[in-house]
Formats: structure tokens, C-alpha cells, sequence
């Protein structure tokens, strides 16, 4: 069922001559099929059906776009085992974690599917006319959310259901009313395409435009380049490094009509640990931790890559405690060659830095592309002066900073760039005593958590998965969760327009029984 | 009262060299007092006070700011005949429009007031916990809005007031928790310094931290070069041109950290006369148009620039009396010799272009800095292959495209850049018939208008001010209204935060009684 063509809207597509294969890191052996990089004349022609396709599913019902999301859930579900075979083979993830990955999929389609059937996610808004008001007369005035155009996803490589082709952007844009186009992630290809393969026939079945869809294969940046600068696409979704992040946020600036470009970064994920704390909870939550820093081999964009407290008896019994059990911990298969790649040489140049003490390592024997989870610690005043000490090892690797004080520790915090999220580990009483430690976490995190771990990232309408800057290159957006439709959509108005012209979102007669602002008050009664 | 000196915080400050004066057009002599540029020393001493004012404003409650934008309209209002005699002096404009701007600041005032001491517009979502839930225990998390910190506000030349010092930006960006720093617009420094008088008036009167504004003079572009690219500015309003707006946006754009950049810049605000209503509606639109055209000497962002018809009797009936009216309209004074230059120089470039011709100037002498309104007209074809004339002219001045048929009509609205406005003159039953022309113009801009003119920008929730690029460098906001505020805030997160630690907007007793999503259904109850 795996071709290795590209989807152009409906049709499977080869004419490129480029070719790659995915990995098996368990295996540690290639995989068998051929994957074909789309060329440039097949990305002209996804973008140029997206545009086309856009013309007419900006204006299908929120009925029938459940009805298409739905139906892409129950396309994926019915690739069954087949899809959690080639999501394994190409990952090394486990049995359980795909199935849940698959879970969480369908669970964020179904519920963009539930949010546009309801339809009062458009923010209709009306305000009536009042001719006779004077100086000058008020017209009629009607605003809702209208979708932004042509959408292009970049698949993430640590999330090929939940981030990729049919993930949280997909889905989100879907439900906005956008066409996608998915830059496939090279490491699981075969997965994107079966997941391709079922929103095609969703689409085909539920009478969506053919171009709403279309899935590019690539294994380098040109296809990505092409896309974003292309003049018919008008938003982008990016899952992955800052680097990557932050060259296609050029790109899309640089561009004679800019675009928006929602990426989600790289985050370390501050853990700060309050003196009290440290003491009263330090050994449980060191357990805690460990299976935190080594879940999904430290695969997870939420990892707590830096833990923070206060030097004393205290904190060296947290460190003891956690470099005892993450060392008990099975080690985990990381998910390609390439992956575990970047966190052997950012591990080796991290350990290299002068101050830099490992307190554990596992030191048996792994298999080939497992991860050795590690922890180590430093000085408050070494980790200050070093900011290689900040950046990210992506894997199951943590760093705790014994600070002298607790100004010491705010002024860390103050110098740390944004982040997806921070975590609190406190009393509560002494959570009020040092406000203005959290006050500085708050100004620099999209998630702030109090004695917990920040891997989970829960969706649900509450959550900003986000943050300031690199954790997302726009921070008044969520990467997760029903208001990340937002990111694919701008207000639009409408004055003095005719009843029977108007979308039935902003009718008088109120024919979808949305919730809407009338006149500055919220109701779902017609005017 | 007027100084010429900057505000920094709190404190009247000139301790730079570079000095200006602002001009009266009308008397077409130099105003009297001296404006003091910001020096480099001032702008860094204003972004780190308003720095420090971030943290003790982002946490005052809506009911105190309420008081102090309140205050800021009350402080305005006892500026009395000293404000207005300065606007004119500044300006040239009428004392009715003065006034009227003066009512429309005070309005966004009080709006945002309102706004906040109600407080449900920080979307408060809860999202209870679970802890029972199998495989993961549900965590309890809680999102609002908050701020992002100082925000940098650029002067519009064309609204000293509405779109200026305590304009709409400014408006916002305090009912949002940010401190504001004003680069001051030159030509109307004086009114700048008497509402930045007005504004600290206000702020120290209420209790508000040193800081939450300064005002910073200028009249170069250093000033504003060196707000955008401070670290700690964390967002940037601008109204004005677009070669400016988009250099701020470049700027921004290629900091280490970018930061939105939300510009209201250009906009020729296409207006479509479709065949039927071109003949049943022509002649009594033609004098509304002249109108329209001329409001203001033609120095709105919504003036109607482009009017495209279907060659014809009723369209030559239609450009007879638009033509005829016109001149008949007392000609006005534009805003500076800058602003008339500018548009002597844009009408007689665009006059130089082939195959446009001159359908009705006013051949009357005028004073000195009075613009003479014009209309010219062009063949649908010769508009097509000269984007030239796309160019918006700023002032009384529009041009009327004679389409050879529909076809042409369609293709010219999808050559267009993005606009603030569209207008539809049309017959209800051709608007149908017409559909696929409706799109394509609403594809380009943020608000449509039908059978009406795009001048006159109610502030209301169901407002759009903004529009695709380069109507504004983001789509996704507004520009006027209280829905504006959500330009200079993100979305926040609190996982398992304690009650007692939260923001009274997150508390489960909901203090504040305001509108929450709680599990997924809104209500003003408690928990």
C-alpha cells in the first residue's frame, strides 16, 4: 500500500527523480521502499489545486468539515495494524506509545470536527444598524473568523501522527477552512503517506475539493523553501528545531507579502526547585523526574532539561536520589540515526564545557541508537557565564544548577531565553515568599506548573502549547488545543450586507444557533 | 504648557541637541515652540522604566486601569480650547473634525475601560482535573490572557489624536497591562506633548507605576530604529505609510528575538460598480462618491482611491457627475507641505502614465497647502499593464477603471494588493449573479461594504480595521475596536496552581464574576 509517490491533491505523483528510504533504528537497517522527492513542478501544481481548492472549501459548511474530519479519524483507524507497523519501523517507538499516538490523532480531529459542527468558534459578532443616530448614522456591521488561505505543515520528526500529516495543524487548519499542503518528514515517510492515503479518501468520500489536501515528500529544504515562498500560500506550521524554525520565519518575513509562520521550538524547560520544597518533596520528586527526563528517550519538545535550586544538603540529596534511578531505568531506542546523532555531539559538547559534573550515565551495554540518559550539575555562577550551558540536548539528558542563593537564582531565570513551559517544585506558603522568582519564570514560559513534571501536554481548551520566543516564534498563538484554529484565520467584516448575502453565521435569523456578540451582549436567540 | 521636551516616565527631559518645530499649513508659517529630539541615552532610560513598570502594571486590575484610562479621558477633556487650538495649529483641520476626533479618542477611552472592569475579555478557560482518568491523570489547567510587555507606539500623521498619543494603540495596549512608549508623529508634536501631559496627569493621579508611558519626541527615523530593535520592547504599533511600516516590520523581523509588528499602512479601498446599480444607482452615488472622495482633503486610510466599472453609457453618466460634483466641493487645507508635496508629486506621476486621463481637477486658485481634488479615468486594459497606477495617491484624489466586460473587472480585482476596504455597488439580485467578483474581492481585503461608501470607521466589536498585506503586516487583528487588544497579549497556561496563588480571573470563586470557559461550557459561575 506504501508507493513512496507524493499525493498532488488526488493523484499519486512521481516525476522526480531524487529518491530516499526511512530507517529502522531498532533494526538498525534501512527500510524497503523508495520514497519520491516531489519536484518542483509538482509543488507548483499542489499549490495551484490548493488555491483552487480553497475558493470552494472556504465555504463548505462546518457540518460537512466534521463530516471530513471525522471521516479522515475513521480512515486512519481503519489502516489499523498496518499503520502501527510502518509507524514503528520507522521510529523504533514501542507498541503501546503509537497506539496512544494514534489516539491522541483521532481524539484532535474528532474535536475539531465536534467544534466546527457547533460552529460558534467563528466569533460571529453583529452590530446593528442605528441610521437615525447623529452626528452620523451607524451602519450594520458583521464580523466573523474567515479561513486564511492555502496552509502549508511541516511533519515533525518526534510526533509522526499527533504533529504531522494529519496532527494538530493539519486538523486545525482543516476545520478553519484552509486546503494543506504536509512537507512530509523524511525519517517516517511510509507513515505520512498511509496517513495521506486516508485523507485523501476521506476527502473523496465527503465531496471535499480535490488540491484540499496534497503531501510532498522530501528529504532536504528545497521542497520546504519552495513552499514558503510561494506567493498562493498564506500561513505556515512548523514542529522542530529553532534552526529550522527560525529560516523559514526569515523566509516567510522576507517575502514580498510576508506570512505568518507558527513554529513551535526547541524549549529546555526550566524546573525550579524552592528551598522548603526541595527539602519536604526532593526524594520523591526526584523519582518523579527520572521518568520524566527519560519518557519517549527524552523525545519530547516538554523534556526538563534544566532543574535549578538551591546548593545544600538538600538538593545534593534530590541529585543522589535522581542519578540512582535514572540510571534503573530501561533505555530507549531514540528514533534515528540522525537523532541520536545530535545528542551524542551536543551531550559530548555540553560535558566538555569547564564546571560541567556528570552525576549519572548509564554505563551497560545498549543496543545500537539507544540513548544513555545522563544528568549532570553545575555551578550557579558557571552555568551564568556560559550560555552553551543553555541550549538544548535534545534526548534524555538533564542539567541541575546549584545556585548560591536565591538572587542568583532569579538572575538565571532572567537570563534564560522563552520557553514552552516552567515548573514550580514549592510549598505553598513559600510560593508567595518568592513571587517574584515565579513572576520572572511567568514572563519567560507559554505553561506554568506547580509540583508536577512538564512532559503530558494535555489537550484540551485550557492549554497553550506555545511560548515567548524560541519556544514559538509567535507567542499569542497555541500549537495545541481548539483555539489553534486561530492561528489559520483573520477577522472579517461585513457592512450594510444584505440579509440573504450575508454566511449563515451572521444571518439575522441565526440558522446555525450560534453563540454570537449582539450589540455587545453574548446570545444564540435570532435578531 | 507646551515644553518641547520628551517625558521619560514621569520626568520632562531635553538632553539631546537635535531640535524642530512643527508648521501650520493654513498660516503656512512654523508653530513657535521647539521640540526637543529623544536622545539615545533618554530612549534606553524610557525602555528600561517601562521595563520595571511591566512588572508592578501587568498585575493592576482591571478595575484600576479602568480608573486610569478613565482618568487619561477626563485629564484629555480639561485640556479644552489649549488641545484643540494646538491640533489646528498642527494640522490645518477644522475645529468640527478636531472635536470629533477629540470625542472619538475619548470614546476608545472609556471603551477600553469598560472593557476591563468588566474583565471577561482575558477568555478565562478552566479545565478541571481528573486525577481518577485512566492510562493519565488529568491535570487541572487554567488559561487567560496576559500582556507582553512594553509596547512601542508610532504616531499616525493623519489623526493626532484618535490614531496617536493616546490613541487606539495606546488605548489597548493599557487595558491590556502594557506600558506604552509614544514615538511622537513631528508634525503635531505639540498635541503630542498636551496628551502625554494628560496621560502622566492620569497615571500618577491613579497610582500607576513610573514608566507606564513615555513620549518620546523625533524627527528622523533613529528614534524609532532604536525602540524597534530594544530587547526588552515586546511589540509595535504603527499607523502610516508603507514603505514605513514594512521597515519596522523588517526591523523586528530580523531581531535575535522578532516581535510583532501590528502596521495599519496603505490602502487604495477598491470600489465596484456593478452594471445594474451602475445605471439605477449611478447619479446619486456620483455625489455621494465627490463626498467621500474629498472628506478630509482625501488624508483618510478608507478613501476611495479606485473605482472600477464596466465601460458604458451609465458608467460615462457616473463619471459626468462624480466630475461635475467634485469641483463644486470647497477645496481643504492637507495636514503639512510634506503631505501636500507628497500628493502634488503622486497625482503628477500617475498623470504622466499613458492612457490616463484627467476627468475633472479643480482649476480654481487655492491657498497655499489647499490640495485641488481630482478624478481621472483609465481603460480597464491599460490599468492592467501598468501597476503603477495600482499606487495609491494620498488626498482627494481617485481614479475610475473602465472595464471592457466583467471578465476584465474579475481579473483586475485579482491583480490587487491586499486593502483595508472593498465596496460592492450593486443591485441585490446581480450581487448573486456576481458572485464569484464578491470573492475575489473579499479574498483582498478586511471589510466589505455594500451600497455604501468605505469612509467612516465605526469603532464597534464587529469592526475590522486591517486587512491582507499591505493593508496591515497582520490579517489576523484588528486596528480599532476592543477586539484590538488582543494584539499586545498572549495566552497563558497555569497547570495544578494552587486556588490561593492564581489571578483572581482563574480563582474557582470566580471573584470577579466574569464570562469563563469551564469545561468546555461558558459560565459566570463558580467552581
Amino acid at each position: 500500500m506504501i508507493t513512496g509517490k507524493n499525493y498532488i491533491g488526488n493523484q499519486l505523483s512521481a516525476i522526480g527523480s531524487k529518491t530516499y528510504t526511512t530507517f529502522n533504528p531498532k533494526l538498525n537497517i534501512e527500510n524497503k521502499h523508495t520514497f519520491f522527492e516531489a519536484s518542483k513542478e509538482e509543488i507548483e501544481k499542489a499549490v495551484v489545486l490548493a488555491s483552487e481548492a480553497f475558493e470552494v472549501f472556504r465555504k463548505v459548511s462546518g457540518a460537512k468539515k466534521a463530516e471530513f474530519l471525522n471521516a479522515i479519524a475513521d480512515e486512519i483507524l481503519a489502516l489499523d495494524d498496518l499503520l502501527i507497523e510502518t509507524y514503528r519501523s520507522e521510529t523504533g517507538l514501542p507498541e503501546g506509545r503509537a497506539k496512544g499516538e494514534r489516539g491522541r490523532t483521532i481524539g484532535q480531529l474528532r474535536t475539531f470536527a465536534d467544534l466546527v459542527a457547533e460552529g460558534s468558534w467563528v466569533e460571529a459578532s453583529i452590530d446593528t444598524a442605528d441610521l437615525d443616530r447623529s452626528p452620523i448614522p451607524k451602519q450594520d456591521i458583521r464580523k466573523m473568523l474567515v479561513p486564511l488561505g492555502p496552509v502549508v505543515v511541516f511533519g515533525a520528526s518526534n510526533f509522526p501522527l499527533a504533529y504531522s500529516t494529519a496532527g494538530g495543524d493539519t486538523a486545525a487548519a482543516f476545520a478553519a477552512g484552509c486546503p494543506v499542503i504536509v512537507k512530509s518528514h523524511p525519517m517516517h515517510a511510509g507513515t505520512g503517506e498511509l496517513v495521506s492515503a486516508a485523507i485523501i479518501k476521506a476527502a473523496t468520500k465527503t465531496g471535499m475539493p480535490n488540491g484540499v489536501f496534497s503531501n510532498l515528500n522530501s528529504s532536504g529544504i528545497e521542497v520546504g523553501v519552495q513552499l514558503v515562498e510561494h506567493p498562493a500560500v498564506k500561513a505556515v506550521g512548523f514542529t522542530g528545531s529553532i534552526r529550522g524554525g527560525r529560516a523559514l520565519f526569515d523566509l516567510a518575513s522576507k517575502r514580498p507579502e510576508p506570512i505568518p509562520v507558527f513554529a513551535e521550538m526547541g524549549s529546555i524547560n526550566p524546573v525550579v526547585l524552592l528551598p522548603e520544597a526541595t527539602i519536604t518533596k526532593g526524594v520523591d520528586l526526584a523519582k518523579t523526574y527520572a521518568k520524566s527526563i527519560t519518557l519517549g528517550a527524552g523525545q519530547f519538545c516538554t523534556n526538563p532539561g534544566l532543574l535549578i535550586g538551591i546548593k545544600g544538603e538538600a538538593l545534593t540529596n534530590f541529585i543522589t536520589t535522581l542519578s540512582e534511578e535514572i540510571v534503573k531505568i530501561e533505555p530507549s531506542c531514540m528514533l534515528h540515526p540522525n537523532i541520536i546523532g545530535n545528542f551524542e555531539r551536543n551531550k559530548t559538547n555540553a560535558l566538555q564545557q569547564s564546571g560541567l559534573s556528570v552525576t549519572a550515565e548509564l554505563d551497560s551495554d545498549v543496543a545500537v541508537n539507544y540513548a544513555r540518559q545522563t544528568v549532570t550539575t553545575v555551578e550557579g555562577k558557571t552555568f551564568l557565564e556560559n550560555t552553551t550551558l543553555h541550549q538544548e540536548v535534545f534526548g534524555p539528558f538533564s542539567m541541575v544548577v546549584q545556585c548560591q542563593d536565591i538572587e542568583q537564582l532569579e538572575t538565571i531565570i532572567n537570563t534564560l531565553e522563552g520557553q514552552l513551559t516552567g515548573t514550580i517544585i514549592a510549598e505553598n506558603e513559600e510560593a508567595l515568599q518568592y513571587n517574584t522568582v515565579i513572576d520572572a519564570l511567568q514572563n519567560r514560559v507559554g505553561r506554568i506548573i506547580f509540583n508536577g513534571v512538564p512532559t503530558g501536554v494535555e489537550v484540551c481548551p485550557s492549554m497553550l502549547h506555545g511560548g515567548p520566543y524560541p519556544a514559538s516564534t509567535d507567542s499569542r498563538f497555541t500549537a495545541v488545543g481548539i483555539h489553534s484554529i486561530k492561528r489559520w484565520v483573520r477577522p472579517f467584516s461585513y457592512q450594510s450586507w444584505p440579509n440573504n448575502l450575508l454566511p449563515d453565521e451572521l444571518k439575522n435569523e441565526n440558522p446555525l444557533g450560534i453563540s454570537r456578540l449582539v450589540n455587545g451582549k453574548h446570545t444564540d436567540s435570532k435578531i
